[in-house]
């Protein structure tokens, strides 16, 4: 579906076109075409390789989708696949941007995800003087706005990781549920990762040394989304290890539980057994057995049996077996 | 065994032809022969060494088989080794293909693996103009063949292991086949990658800057099935990680089990040990009890044992021990 | 908030100036201008941006904070991040302090600590020499306070460490305590880590063999700053790996506990279980005992109880289970 | 020890000559001298030292023994250390052959091994066309060897781990025997990696871009040399990879038989404690209990005893705790 | 503190001289000057630093000493910290050795070790021809013998650990003292490796393709002391490797102790609870009791208990629960 179809010249709008009309935009210098796509329209695809001339393997891809993310060069123009995520409740939804970048076009496919560009694009008419470097800049946007929406769901999975963390030390806490959480959290840190790790190596191909002609004025912007993705291959990474920390303490602790539930066991037959022993010893049949013939035989027998008990539980209480 | 020999020219199937003819069409500007050959026949092989002077170290390699997946360039022409991956039910067949690729030959030796390449040469076929690039452009068509197989491989690896990790967080689960079946989906996935990995590094040579004349033209195609190498990588890699992470949370839900039969244990001890006492304690033999002698002193008796432990079974319930 | 400005002529002080007066002073040849502010002011920074002509998105990073270390050039300008980190009781504080150098300036931008550098500006201004090299020389002069005041901090760390060694194989220590000490040590030894690692890559920058020509004179002192990272570096790795161990070592503690509270269980069981059974033996109702008419039957029975628990619990002494 | 010492030229025998005579042929063009040695004969490799000029600090080595396989250029020569490994019981034996080899001389030191190179000398004396490329085809033909004999050592190994692995999921298997197994072949393992990894940096030098003059000629021999060690360091690392899930799964067989150990106990204990409770209730002397006149009352009393026991027994089955 | 002070020339001894001589040598041509310190003396490093012109960052690094090991060039210098390590009991003792070598000079600043370096000097001067190298030999020698003395301390480390081996596989070991005994080994290991490690890196630009000029004819000796330290790096590695192991291995021994102890306890439990449910049996009071009256019930009684316990006596011992 063909979303918008926008003609811009030294960075300000011309004209919106209906896709019929970029062949005649597109070979005027200072001219660059953005448009704009949702869901993998594979007629759409084809008539836009045909107006742009796109790499029939750049295409294929897009076609497809779930691509790993990564930037290629065909020649002079860049094809980059990117992830999308969303938060979906404490679930993530991963969807994907194909972006064809030439020298007077950029066209972006979206799929999966249900917020699209509409501010990029916003945000970049209201800046004709950066707008004005061409289509490499709108990929540079794009590109950003991918990047910088993966930071607020990596601060909801931190947040979740500290709740768990804060229930992981409570002695009464619920393993199970709690290896469940973490386990599921992991997954979704390897999701992002994912998202952030294959991206990283193809942008420092466009902020390093030797980078494509067409994208040579914008090195230090593209560093920054360089430097983005590492400070979020960083955090992804120490939040990883985090949760291998804190399923090994879970793990831990239900060793412990058990060690105790042990101890408690203890204690407690051994409050049982003691008076049920004395209670044996005077159901014997000995002919000859004073005891049973005291006049208080019986009460004092049942108070010997409560001090030893008595006297157990304050060792148990004291070695804190209880 | 020869399964096939045909002369192609300019992308067009010439004729088919008997291995003896190979040489008056071998040295033909133009023109490429493309043999396939099934199991390795070494006799056969000899002879195809002579026809096309292949290299005596790449021919010994391909009579034996059982060869890690490689790429080597002897002079002009190449040597690929590749693993070929089956299903065969939950598990996997491992099969092998060599192809050597010279200017005007192509050569592909399949062993192990029940399916072939008829498809292969029939899209090739049917594309002529991408075939009058000539027999490096077949070894792309055989490559990526047996690589977008992994995929459906994978695909059902991934399946057994979600089916495991349905298993796992359930309460009554049996921890023993869990493991089991974890550590076989291990080695299958271990299978894989070593499939994956060699040829990772191989096929990133005919990909990169500095690529073998031969297979110039082709760059990008080559870097498509690196591409494709690295999604099965990461792919391969966080199953891995996920198998792992199963593992261990499987470990942890045995100590779990464990926690919780001694608990339930704890209680049931309880619950019979508190009567047993209390049925010691009428059971002596002192001269003067006088519960004994009370009118309802054995119904009494009777009454408090279940009232104590009704109120036990409470307790405990309350506690999740039981 | 401004702290100080400061303008400097051959290494020494000329004179302190406010805000307004540095554009007078900045294209003097021989002279430089040393900033120093407080917390991130966001006008403040945009004066500066256009008294030094910053970077906009050098600027835009001082701004938002909460950056990676990190070292970049801007043309012939520099800008590093470092954090800076201070003890806060246990705990630890993560401030960032942010330098722009350009060949006749450096701005100091410090937030989140309440150690200022004062004494590095003493320090610089008793060393004309030294400070004859220029706004680079002040650049190093910060740099390397910052990273010397992480030792101490790691020396804490280590202390922190090596006070759980001692309890860790002390037979009755509390694994608990351990294990969350253990947790909450790692995590601060990752936040330290944190700020060298990403540092170290950037300094190598300007210790190699392609420094930034800024730089080029002072090459041994930052190679310098770069050893004093990389044994940072390798005493935060050792210690992770000490830590690593520890909590392994924790973890058998406590399953040795637990077989050892196991092995007194069964001690106790035993100790308990023997005359219950002689006792029940007795109580037996048949006709025909003989044992029961002894004159000396009950204390011979008593006896014989406490003369097998004797020699129980000295076996149970010799095998170390009681 | 001298085994033997022969000239060949032109890939022909010439002689067989005593070491006195070497003086006389090493310099001859088109001639070189094989000299093969067993065992450090210090005095003998000081000659051979002044024959050959070998460099002191490689004789040192030989003298010495025990190295880390290597191969080192001095000056126009190389230098070679490989470990041999034999089989001994299931046990490996570790032994050493050091390989000097210049333009006209090739001497091996054997040593700590029984099995020789008899066979290579008479493999190379067969085909005189490849040993006419000189001394560095015979080191080749050493090394290959020396390689060629790692991969039925490790195929005993792989045979060795797949018997443990066949027993480790066997429910009554002895997890004691099975660590220990495991402990052993992952040290063997090692053993093994030791001699492949360090050889494989050094034999890919002789086989890269930039190779010694000496053994130019021979490139894609080395170069496959340098595929089976490739080949057997994955072989090892996929083992190791095995024996480490096999302890894995040996330690998680471990905590089930625990329990499935607990969980009889359990079971065992209450089909005991629950008839030892009726026998306690109708051991009471409770004056008046009707039960203890009835006319069936013992049987029926033990019928119930039975019964209840019959029940618990049909659960525990069914709960699979028995 | 001043050990020594020797002028050579052409690798011959000219005389020993005061510090406050060096002056009127150091500027002879062919002459260099061997200066030994022990301790810090930091005056006495500040005369040295003027006499031999050391840059201030290398001294300051020597004065505060407790350097990671490494190698620095400055201009046509060199400065080399090393650690050096002596077995003291078990446990090791960490010095450290800076050697400050220039054309003309060598100062070695030895610190925390009773060893000097007597018999190096020794050995030099008794080899006059490699003396003559001038003072990058003396580094070599010194380096070469501070290396070499980390053998005899890894192979102590290794007797210790197959100590430990030796005992892990026992039944009856105790598994506390054997994880404190692989706790502390891995520590020293580490301590090792932190001497190693960095020192490779720096010796391994000095046996490279491009070495400082200074001891560009010595490049095949540093390459010897890099091959030995690699050969450490190995024999490290592979005994931490074998140390987490065999701590592995002890956490199951100790897993498995605890499942026999928990085997012995339900045996013994049961060889107790059968009889006693006899007796219990035949302490119930019914009125009607045939057995109670039996002539020989007693008797025939205990011996039902008897062969009773006999028989699971004997079960437990065939299933080697006892």
């Amino acid at each position: 579906m063909l979303i918008r179809c926008v003609v811009y010249e030294n960075g300000k709008k011309l004209a919106e076109i209906p896709a019929s009309d970029i062949h005649s935009y597109v070979c005027r210098p200072g001219c660059f075409v953005w448009v704009a796509m949702f869901d993998r329209d594979i007629a759409l695809l084809e008539e836009m390789r045909e107006q742009f001339d796109l790499h029939p393997l750049a295409v294929e891809d897009a076609q497809q989708g779930h691509q790993r993310p990564k930037l290629e060069e065909y020649g002079n123009s860049l094809f980059a696949v990117l992830q999308m995520i969303e938060l979906d409740g404490a679930d993530l939804r991963v969807g994907e941007v194909d972006i064809f970048a030439g020298p007077n076009y950029v066209l972006s496919v979206r799929s999966g995800v249900e917020r699209g560009f509409r501010d990029v694009r916003e945000r970049c008419e209201s800046e004709p003087e950066l707008l004005a470097h061409g289509s490499c800049y709108v990929l540079y946007a794009l590109m950003d706005a991918v990047v910088d929406r993966y930071f607020p769901v990596l601060d909801q999975l931190e947040d979740q990781l500290e709740e768990i963390e804060k229930r992981i030390f409570v002695v009464d806490s619920e393993p199970r549920a709690n290896i469940q959480a973490l386990y599921e959290l992991k997954q979704r840190l390897m999701t992002l990762k994912h998202a952030v790790v294959p991206l990283l190596e193809g942008v420092s191909n466009l902020s390093g040394a030797r980078v494509p002609a067409m994208v040579s004025g914008l090195r230090e912007y593209f560093r920054d989304i360089y430097d983005h993705l590492q400070r979020l291959n960083q955090m992804i990474e120490s939040n990883r290890d985090t949760v291998a920390s804190a399923t090994s303490v879970n793990l831990s602790m239900i060793a412990m539980q058990e060690n105790e539930t042990m101890k408690r066991l203890t204690a407690y037959a051994a409050l049982v057994a003691i008076p049920t022993l004395i209670a044996g010893i005077y159901g014997m049949n000995f002919a000859d057995m004073p005891e049973l013939h005291w006049r208080y035989g019986y009460p004092i027998c049942l108070g010997v049996m409560a001090a030893l008990d008595g006297y157990l539980f304050y060792r148990f209480r004291k070695a804190k077996w209880l």
